[in-house]
């Protein structure tokens, strides 16, 4: 039995991490970390845990609770983890990071799009960037420190990275165009969040400046070889849970002058993604909705081949709080201590 | 292993108990009956589905089904279970029915109230209802026929009844004034359901004349050994998921004169729930959300008095398509076979 | 011309007074008072209102205020007039109050209802309750205070009124249950109100505690001569706008035992309604729904007997910003002035 | 007072012309047409319009209608107006179609992407595309037939316009990524459209095949006095009204090798739409949110550089039952009849 620990157990993210593992059969949460609500029960700040969980939320002594576990979650701000990581704590514990204080590598990078500054860089390196679907072997019991990808990454990435790695599309071109249910936002009471506010309307945000570009960049480089310059533009929906990725990019034309077919495309989806349980290739012609993942890990993806323009149209869709957050930093857990992937993780979407 | 055939598997009830029985593991679905998408694969209809269901739908023939499986769902329009039902086929196979045919013991109410002629009231008497926290002891192993309740109805008889069968309220005042989310009315193609029609409103309907008065009245009459005529309003309410039963009644004052103390009637919950898997007898002050049990099979209940009218007002939520449906079924087949009663039925309520 | 002042200008009702009067032909905006965003554009906290309204907001300088202006809509907390209204300033302008400090006549009911002390009980006297259909020959060009009425009183009010004043139910056993959108809870930065808490949800609050109780409750004593006593239960629903009342009562039975007809109880609703510009009976059978009345000032009514209970179902919807506030408040404007009472109120409802 | 008969009046965009219509001061609507209700009252459709429309729906007569009127609405199927349009109608009366009919003038294309023969390709080349801020020269007292344009190239078209006309951007590189409610799917009682199936989610669709992408490339060409291929992807989004388009596009270096600077775009979209009524361009850093113009005529506009990937993303939102079908409807009619351009038009945006 794996003992966890969170800290930011009363956030969105941190409460799916909650809801999940209330149900893995080898993992039992004994710290349920929340500076907002030490000493409250866990199920007054989650009414749907009433008779679930019945502990109370506890303070954020990453020492302490590195002595008392396997593995800690982190859903906490970004800059927080980076601030009081140490050698010793690391020695102890293994740590799966929801912030994204270690997914990029080059630090100036970080602190250039994050506008803070990293206080333990020498960490970043060793950080393994937890999208198991990509990076499956370099998790594993030797691995202190995962870096979990962020929501939209995840979507973004998976949805475009067989392409890129086949070398199907010019990487130049790819723009990412993401909406994402507003559970995103977090559970901080802030005005433009309201019901009234959200509600019947969607907008862009952080066009050109968001934070997950560099990170998205930064990983289908690795799986290009090459640098990767892309606009990502996230909207925000009014939805409680799903990210819809809709990613454009120009065909690499073949040796003929020809583009490629629709089932060379699609082989590269399968070659990467046909034993992936929680990634589904949809049928040519279906297009991923958010809700029919909702509430599970999987990605489902597709794609569409524009004869006319010489491009392709490739969309994902995830649910943000699962396989962009909770879901996947399980998933992760489960790689770092040998169980097996998809345990406590076979979670059938809810439909409707 | 218990062998599942499903006859109206492709309406959102029958979506549930898809979902639900797929991970259950005693229980085996082999026949997904459909008349509208016969031959089609169960996941073309219901996108979710896919990779998890590969099977296709087939027709509802039930005197074949009744061969070849141990339990049928009906999850069929009113009347039709009752059109065809034969005790060859009970003589071979047990039914639970989600839909209305054998829920009332009275033919001419149903007859009244549903506008059709009942063709088998021969087996209504046989006809257990299975409301399992009220008539668990008639669900068994010799059980044939399983009336399984309304979605109003068990939220509304669940809210009710300790006070009705302690004697607490005066059932001459009774009114239940119910909301439910939009997949209580089905995935039929119809005006009033589009989205836009739906959204950004709220309607009472169905007032004065809703099918499942009569069953509230029934159910609680057995519970007060006396006749109950109650006022019962739905609701139309803009979301997916979730009924919410808010229900008034004169408290009946004790030899002095007095009202019932908060302690006398929570005792009251208490008495029937404590040991209640699924009823979920909410801390003093708290009202039920139907958010807090979505895609659960619990039962959030809870009251307050009014000093002021001598009233009483009950609440309770349900998720419509699990208690009020089809994790309400499964409930009961576990029951029938000897299952542990929560089998399958783990469901940890999904929030946000 | 009138010359109008707005106090809590930057609030939901605020912000629809600015919609209404910003095409009012006789009324003109000179003072958007909001203390939270002083200095900044209208246009930037209403984004809606670009081009449209260039003015920047002011303080809340209620003396300075009365010298500019012909009257002024205090739409701001509870207490907040009370605590700074004069002799002086009511003798300068007339005063249009959104919040409920002059609207109970029993200032011990106020202050035990909102628990706080009523600073200026001597105007409350003067104070005329600004439901026009009801008290219309009491606001006029004599009038210098009106306390316009809440949204759930406005709603519930007007669905009841004609019943009680023709003495058509026993009104001991009246019931309200009442439904509204999110808008009613204001535009503050509370998690509660955050979309991912409201959205897909239903839940009652302030059960036998809410302050629109006693208004309902007086306003109703007025009309049937006598003292009334209810329950009023508010839920909150997962739409912007709206508000639906279901109210229940007992017919008083006619002389020869008999419940009074579909025919009289609708000759009630007439009497009173019939010339009402604002308040639409609806045909026999036809429920009202929340979005038949969106943005406009109309309140729709309709009921049924229930011949089994002897209970009449009375129902009312209106849209809680407008008839519910600011439509009402500037119905109540075009009196004081002599102006035509649906002056600036043409708003044809927008569906969908 | 021009005199109106509308086909199609019990659809949406019928719905919304009703809506507009009933308070502009010039027009009056003396047909209702409406194949599906006819002898129907119109408010027995359209509750809202309960004692605002007293007028029966009646058949969908052309002829006989173009002796009545002084302009015909078409809100019909495409095709339709086609197969039934003759010289003799057009001789009596104006016609405004909101269908796509008459939009694209190279009939091949139409018939290509709509799949249907077009029926009297005739009235093509007179047909005016009412895209008022680019066309107005040409709505006149001589204009007889109006190809209202539809709701996402209306929204497409003005947010791209100006940079197409200034060759600020490279027409090759354009990406529109388009967002719509679910208004835009209209009224026909369809499984999709169900509340159920649209809530709580996100889908693209028609990708790189959907009928407005001709429609795009055609009046961007025009601009551009050059040929345009590009892609357009639209989504379906739950809630009612509203269309966002985020475009991309790469800018044109200039002689220097730099990029336009965010004054030099600005000052494009100040030259055509500074003195537009209608079309709002919002200050630098504000996103358009369909919300802030919903129940409106307006376009709010606006754009982002990218330095670095040398790409501007262009913005833009309306409300797609009002700009995007019935406002621009009523907007070409005032321009027909030489009445003020924005008479009846002056809404609000409603807000929240």
């Amino acid at each position: 039995m794996v003992k966890v620990g969170i800290i930011g157990a009363t956030g969105y993210a941190g409460g799916e991490l909650v809801r999940i593992l209330a149900k893995h059969p080898q993992a039992q949460i004994v710290w349920y970390g929340s500076k907002s609500y030490i000493g409250k029960k866990y199920y007054q700040v989650y009414r749907n845990m009433f008779q679930i969980v019945e502990d109370e939320c506890l303070d954020d002594n990453l020492p302490e609770l590195a002595k008392q576990v396997d593995v800690i979650f982190t859903a906490t701000p970004q800059g927080y983890l980076a601030s009081i990581l140490t050698e010793e704590i690391l020695s102890q514990v293994k740590i799966v990071d929801l912030s994204a204080d270690y997914r990029i590598k080059d630090v100036a990078i970080y602190e250039k799009w994050y506008g803070i500054e990293h206080k333990s860089p020498q960490f970043i390196e060793e950080a393994v960037y937890g999208l198991c679907e990509i990076n499956r072997s370099k998790v594993n019991a030797d691995t202190r420190l995962i870096a979990n990808p962020g929501c939209y990454t995840t979507c973004s990435i998976l949805t475009i990275y067989p392409l890129v790695k086949e070398g199907l599309i010019d990487v130049n071109t790819i723009i990412v165009d993401a909406k994402s249910g507003t559970s995103g936002a977090g559970r901080g009471a802030k005005v433009p969040n309201l019901f009234c506010e959200v509600n019947e309307s969607i907008k862009a945000y952080g066009v050109a400046s968001h934070r997950h570009t560099p990170e998205i960049e930064e990983q289908l480089g690795y799986a290009g070889n090459c640098e990767v310059t892309l606009n990502f533009t996230p909207h925000l929906v009014p939805m409680n849970r799903g990210i819809l990725a809709t990613a454009y990019a120009t065909l690499n034309k073949k040796a003929d002058g020809s583009l490629p077919t629709q089932e060379e495309v699609r082989a590269a989806y399968d070659k990467y993604y046909k034993e992936e349980k929680f990634v589904r290739v949809l049928e040519a012609g279906e297009c991923p909705e958010t809700k029919w993942v909702e509430g599970s890990n999987y990605v489902d993806v597709n794609f569409v081949i524009d004869e006319r323009t010489g491009r392709v149209i490739m969309m994902g869709a995830i649910d943000n709080l699962v396989k962009g957050a909770a879901g996947q930093a399980v998933q992760n857990m489960n790689l770092l201590f040998g169980l097996p992937e998809d345990m406590g993780l076979d979670l059938v979407p809810c439909f409707p």
